[in-house]
């Protein structure tokens, strides 16, 4: 069964909301196996929503409308898709009680323009809306199922998940396939040496098929399987998986809802070692991302962000001559705030940084994104040089990245 | 002129990112005052990429394309417009070299794949990108502009920032009417109470419009105003500005691109003041947020994200009973928080911040959402209790909100 998804919504076309509501059902219809093969955004305007509508009939068996449901007048979903398969509108009594409900809830008088909401195309199977006064619709007509829902994802993703779900369930019955996908994520390796070492795979593969993603810095591998049990599928995948992981090793250090930050919190949690982190150009970046995790207070003691030299001589104790002759930004002053905090903070491990992250404060000797990342344990330091590209807050990311997956690195190879 | 936008890419469609150049683009052609009718999403498949490109042909004089301009064999956009307007590709030796040099600064060769991002549909202007290997494409042909830009925001935003927009104020010329729009930013106050205050003046308007986002626990008001030049619309906005300021005082804390740590960071160096941090549940979201301006060095001294109570006590100076007695999450503990760092890092201000950021932790006495934060300059040390909602994130991120928002309202008032 092949999907279509049409949002409305003059909002969406000036950027002024984010359409969350084609990521959502995108999400819900591969898990159910279906294929979405386009997503259009159209303004709240009656022809050219008939003409979206009408390119979807000719090539989906299902499409979902979401918006104009409210009661303004220019909000006509459910009008312009009557007239284009030529359907009758009627009133429907015990969805006009349920708004009228509403308003009488909220201790005010419903206004006559909210009558349209309870007005529906003939034929139509009625999607009841618990949080709102716009209700949705089924059409079965023309040999395609029409589906159309609110705009608001408060009202809308219930109202999918409770009605459309099980309606489509019963709709695709057992003959359909599933989709599975899973997303392995790799950090320190490129996009294209991945896919050097992979591409055989991927040339050989149909079913499961194998994409790149590349966001900010890391690339994702996303295996997509389809077969008709979620299990069947799920080996499928497993299968490739396996030959991927052996092609790229350690280099993929998660899969699908994985951080780094959950990774490394997870190994410093199996280990029970201890960590502190003086950081330079990251401010704290590593820090506020490994206590995202809950339950890291075990593990990361503390942290410093030294962005003044004054708070590496002082706090951490760099001696001010390594500052003075090779930099803040060098290999020596990287190794100093390592050694420093983790012996001023009693830790096992310590992680320090510094770098420039722009956009200014560059050289020729040291451009931009330029970065010394130092690590330590009990019995040795070690410093790695990174040259990043982008802006500040690029450069910041893939500093705190390449300083996780130094610790991750070490903590997958750690033996007491 | 009308536009359209078409983005590719099936991990739009299968929902597993976010479609957020559709918005950024969707608000820039807004402000050149370009009317967007249809935005269409589409997989990685050349047939239907053409499908959708063929009819934006129909109706479109603007076409933009992001996506697709990866060195992977899925990556096709080019390739497929290219047919369809029946031009042959050649290779760009600059581009190439650019490729090259990429590859080159990061000590790696150009695998083979990545040449095909040096090719172009004959007669196309190249836009060149800074951020990575992928220039973008204006091709002009069949009467129509036709643009594509890499699907990465951090590549494609700067590109049509710096290349795109001039090239279509260009073309646009001076008969074209504007769309304008400024947008108040308001924190410590709910949107319904916004909305009340200000509710006459968003009823009586119909040009400029006013309207409502409230993002992440902010509210934003959006005023949009038409007029034949960008002076026009400036003035009629200005005017509104004036009323709403008149109405919501210095709960509005900036407009636009500002962010609360850009607003925070000009008031510190405005001053000449040095601030100092102590972070607990936030752990580094405040000086990570505050570092990512450029050029805070001057006044952001140093942080330090004291997880563990024996960083409380050690570092900080905390009194082991006064946790004992009132706990970590307590206005003593966030007291001695912001009063130990102040001292040891010798700075003007200090802010401090102790709560339960949950999932787990909260007890009926002190819930999850639980912060304390405290703020302290030479003369006087003040503490307030916030009760946040949601999830871990979301605390956090209100947190450090309510503790650069206390320090915003501090400096504005602040005097020598």
């Amino acid at each position: 069964m092949r999907a279509e998804l049409i949002s409305t919504g003059t909002e969406l076309l000036l950027g002024q909301i984010l359409n969350t509501n084609a990521q959502f059902l995108g999400q819900r219809l591969a898990q159910l196996g279906l294929d979405v093969y386009f997503q259009t955004t159209v303004g709240d305007n009656g022809a050219r929503l008939a003409e979206v509508f009408n390119a979807a009939l000719k090539r989906a068996d299902l499409i979902i409308v979401t918006g104009g449901l409210g009661p303004t007048e220019d909000d006509l979903t459910k009008e312009t898709i009557a007239e284009t398969l030529g359907l009758e509108m009627f009133l429907d009594e015990e969805s006009l009680t349920h708004v009228q409900e509403f308003f009488k809830l909220r201790g005010r008088k419903m206004p006559e323009t909210n009558k349209k909401q309870a007005q529906f195309p003939e034929g139509a199977a009625i999607i009841p809306n618990k949080m709102g006064t716009a209700p949705g619709v089924i059409i079965e007509a023309a040999g395609r199922i029409i589906i159309i829902l609110p705009g608001p994802p408060v009202e809308m993703q219930p109202m999918f998940n409770e009605t459309v779900v099980p309606f489509l369930k019963k709709k695709i019955g057992r003959n359909n396939s599933v989709i599975h996908s899973k997303v392995l994520k790799i950090l320190g390796m490129g996009e294209s040496t991945v896919e050097e070492r992979i591409k055989d795979l991927v040339d050989e593969q149909t079913n499961p098929t194998i994409a790149f993603l590349a966001p900010r810095g890391e690339v994702f591998v996303r295996i997509t399987a389809k077969a008709k049990t979620e299990a069947a599928a799920g080996k499928m995948i497993n299968k490739i998986e396996k030959e991927i992981r052996k092609r790229l090793g350690d280099y993929i250090y998660g899969a699908d809802d994985d951080s780094l930050e959950k990774v490394v919190a997870g190994l410093l949690k199996k280990h029970d070692l201890t960590i502190s982190t003086a950081e330079s150009c990251t401010g704290g970046m590593i820090a506020q991302r490994l206590t995202n995790i809950p339950g890291v207070s075990d593990n990361f003691m503390y942290g410093v962000v030294s962005y003044s030299n004054e708070a590496k001589t002082g706090l951490l104790g760099v001696p001010p001559e390594i500052i003075e002759k090779h930099g803040a930004v060098s290999e020596e002053t990287a190794i100093e705030m390592v050694k420093g905090v983790r012996q001023a903070c009693g830790t096992d491990l310590a992680v320090s940084v510094t770098g420039i992250a722009g956009p200014s404060g560059g050289t020729p000797e040291k451009p931009v994104g330029l970065v010394y990342i130092g690590f330590s344990d009990r019995d040795t330091t070690i410093v790695q040089r990174f040259l990043f590209t982008g802006d500040r807050e690029v450069i910041r990311w893939q500093t705190a990245n390449a300083a996780l997956n130094m610790l991750r690195r070490y903590l997958i190879k750690y033996k007491r």
